[in-house]
């Protein structure tokens, strides 16, 4: 690996310093090559750096004097926090500082801002959140549009499937990535137009292995590698995978108070169940990349805990590796070309 | 409760009379005033009543030739499966002969019969397919399209927020019931155009208890009585639902075989966690209503055992007790002189 800088949003998420610095010193010890930047308030994040921590000759703080919120509306944010931590990290992506950003902040935020100073690649109208959610099989699916286009044309949808490819194929080394389209139904027939127009442009287009759409149930069934569809439904579906573990949870906790012996058995059970639960609440274990910009942005949950803080972290390592937005302008000038030619 | 005639679709479903049939009978003991007419293979249906039933003077069995299988498709279906079970038992509610037909087969087919035969009341376009999921409080919620309409424009969501709420005041007893529309957001700039619109037209309707956005996380919460989104939306959230519980089985299963300590533990826990799955499995234990047409339609899962589809006899017996299409033409009527004055 050759040297990396990221610059990370210190003060973002409901934890802030507390996570992201810890979060941090463990990436500098696991990463010899990595150099981190971290913006926010320099007396906040100084206090989570323990005295003696080794590699801090990797470590610089950048103060800034402004913190974005979770309540902050993008276009306001936009204009009136340039001094935030999430916008000076951002900012040294743009002026080729460093790699790639990471924030466990406001994502509509952190998504107006990346989008005003990096700029999308060409041929991209929209940049796009993707994370990988877990499956039956010991592999995890892509999915994005995660919440980044709320309405979305075929072409839109088309650059996700190029987008989504790109990622497992790069950072998760798989060859020649399965893509789906997310439908109400797997026959031809099913779905709304935009869906069915894009299953008819996936199909044209010989550089990406479309196998076809998937239903909801199979979502985590493991026999795709990217699965494709509009911001608004992808949000829908990610939260309500959030929904549903959270009512079990409130179901196990219930009847562990029923019986003396539900009592013990639950106690026994539960650091199992824990582990099985964060199996299935992906947005709050992996870090989302807002893909489709000349830059890396990765989005970390905002109730992020050291350890997905720390996965966010390795996220953005693994593209600035494989320069993800490079492969992504490669691919979509390639496919464009096979649909001129 | 005053006489009331059913007609079943006995060859629906992956079971067929094997499960429609046991569970009519427990309908009839259940329900003294019910009477019920099963159509489907007479052959086949009569090998599971046993000798010496009781109420067997409240059933019948219409012969019918043709079933409708789960490869065939709607508009073929609809032309080429006249005496089919399923169109002979919609036909029984059109020729004002039953109250209500249940089926466990073919969506689809059976969403595009109803239609046809029955026709949508006056100021519906279209209908939609409704259900309740369990929530984190001790009652359930009401969610619909899940899954009749690919695409919906703000008057189509305006009218399924009419018809949700008459069946959540009709059937589940509760006045004034909360409205929500299903998004990417809580405030009111999130979202795509229709769910903006139709988060106005509803705010102007006075007669309707609307309490704003909710995000996919928060449907089971249980702090609304309906939830109100395109079919699109509602059938991939619905069957993320059942794709989450099915992740969270086979991680389950497996961990049972890591030690012979979690297998003991597995065993113990076993009975348990099969009814929580249950209750995270909604479309798979309740009855799902078509709403919007001049008769009642209730459709079963495909995979419903036999106290699935008596749930979903449960449900036709309610929705005529309340004559749900006569109160929903009522209350359209009243919202659009509403409108008009």
């Amino acid at each position: 690996m050759d040297s990396l800088t990221l610059a990370l949003d210190a003060m973002g998420g409901d934890f802030g310093p507390q996570v992201t610095v810890p979060a941090s010193l463990r990436a500098l010890e696991r990463f010899p090559a990595l150099k981190i930047s971290m913006f926010g308030d320099q007396e906040a994040i100084t206090r989570y750096i323990p005295e003696n921590s080794p590699h801090l000759d990797r470590l610089t703080i950048e103060h800034c004097t402004q913190i974005v919120t979770m309540n902050d509306r993008p276009l306001t944010a936009v204009r009136n926090r340039r001094d935030s931590s999430m916008r000076k990290a951002i900012d040294m992506v743009q002026q080729q500082n460093a790699g790639a950003c990471v924030s466990a902040g406001n994502t509509g935020v952190l998504m107006a801002m990346a989008k005003l100073v990096l700029k999308t690649l060409p041929g991209i109208d929209r940049p796009a959140l993707i994370s990988t959610l877990p499956t039956l099989k010991d592999k995890p699916v892509y999915m994005l549009d995660l919440g980044a286009n709320v309405s979305c044309d075929s072409d839109a949808l088309l650059q996700f499937a190029v987008m989504g490819s790109v990622v497992a194929q790069k950072v998760n080394k798989i060859d020649f990535p399965k893509i789906s389209l997310l439908n109400v139904g797997e026959e031809d027939m099913k779905g709304n137009d935009v869906v069915k127009h894009t299953a008819e442009l996936l199909k044209e287009t010989t550089q990406l292995n479309y196998i076809g759409f998937i239903e909801g149930h199979q979502i985590f069934d493991g026999d795709t590698d990217v699965i494709v569809c509009d911001g608004f439904v992808g949000n829908i579906s990610l939260k309500t995978t959030e929904g549903v573990a959270n009512l079990l949870i409130e179901h196990l906790r219930k009847a562990a108070q029923s019986s003396l012996f539900m009592r013990f058995l639950s106690l026994m059970a539960t650091p199992f169940l824990k582990n099985v639960l964060c199996k299935v609440k992906p947005d709050q274990y992996n870090g989302a990349s807002l893909l489709g910009l000349r830059g890396i942005v990765i989005k970390s949950h905002g109730n992020a805990d050291q350890d997905a803080f720390f996965t966010a972290i390795k996220q953005a390592v693994a593209e600035v590796e494989q320069q993800v937005p490079d492969r992504i302008q490669d691919s979509l000038e390639s496919i464009l070309l096979e649909k001129i030619c």
